[in-house]
């Protein structure tokens, strides 16, 4: 058997565990960091100490940031008013983009999940309901519409109402620019149910 | 816009770097890296730094190695009058894999390329020269069977003749398990070009 250096097989190995980056594609990753100069290897091997070592959680909102509290959460720009609730941080940069949304966000850290043994403890739920004050008026549920998503949707619609504070869901329905032929019948239901008067 | 942390930005524009790798890839495993253990994140920067500290090629057949030259040079069992020539390690890893050839292997590091600027003096060429002594019986060119690993086995075949050695090219023809129905008109031509009697 042909073996490779013994750096190179623990690099391969390494890079393997990443996700989405089979055998193969870490062995082609392995060679390529090869073949770059010492000095970008080094600069991609302190890219990921750095991010470790610098960048933690916000904790009001769980945003990944390197200051605390985040950028997001010190912006005097930003509407006080309304929350809007992501499992991650990138679902909140997707989020962000929305027109006509300039609220604050609060980052769960996760979904629940109790085949992955996922709990209410594991997520920053506890963290949400310590913001709900009086100078709170909406909360914006928009974690994913699949199944989990779902579920802690309403396991934290249960837990906000009480609170006082009005709790909404975006809306579910057929993306802009699909076809009616290619939905699904789950996706023209809610669809259906979520339709609005012209 | 939503802003990362500018050590995440930072290391999300490495890894979009590496081949393969676009930007959403890149987000993906940046927030991946961000939450892998201290430990994990740091064994996988040090692999990086590790692989490019000590590893180099083989002074004789230009394989990456600890080693120089390298264990293939110095194996004891291999046959040391054959030598294939290949484009690069991960080729050799593949050639060392067929049953009944033990021979010694010639890294080139690339092949002729004129459009990227790759000429001969770029290749591990006048390394393979150098290793053509009485001691070698047979050169097999085990280039890429594409325009210009063709043309590269071509090139070195020209040089290597001169010196009495016997230069053979490997085949070219069906892959074992494929159909004759989707094959290129150019495979099959060299399939037909290289039959043999039964």
């Amino acid at each position: 058997m042909f073996k490779s250096a013994a750096s190179v097989e623990r690099l391969t190995n390494r890079l393997a565990r990443l996700p989405g980056i089979g055998r193969k594609s870490a062995t082609r990753l392995a060679f390529h960091i090869l073949k770059l100069s010492k000095e970008e290897a080094f600069e991609l091997a302190d890219a990921i100490r750095e991010v470790k070592e610098r960048v933690g959680f916000c904790s009001v909102c769980g945003n990944i940031s390197e200051n605390d509290p985040c950028y997001i959460c010190t912006d005097p720009k930003r509407q006080r008013d309304v929350i809007c609730v992501v499992e991650e941080t990138v679902d909140a940069a997707a989020m962000d983009k929305v027109e006509g949304f300039n609220g604050l966000f609060h980052i769960l850290g996760g979904r629940l999940s109790p085949l992955d043994g996922i709990g209410p403890d594991d997520l920053k739920i506890k963290e949400l309901l310590n913001r709900i004050t009086d100078e709170v008026s909406e909360v914006i549920i928009a974690t994913n519409p699949n199944v989990e998503g779902e579920a802690t949707a309403i396991y934290l619609s249960k837990l906000l109402k009480p609170l006082g504070v009005k709790v909404t869901r975006i809306a579910r329905g057929l993306p802009v620019g699909s076809d009616l032929e290619y939905a699904d019948a789950v996706t023209l239901t809610r669809a259906m149910e979520g339709r609005r008067e012209f």
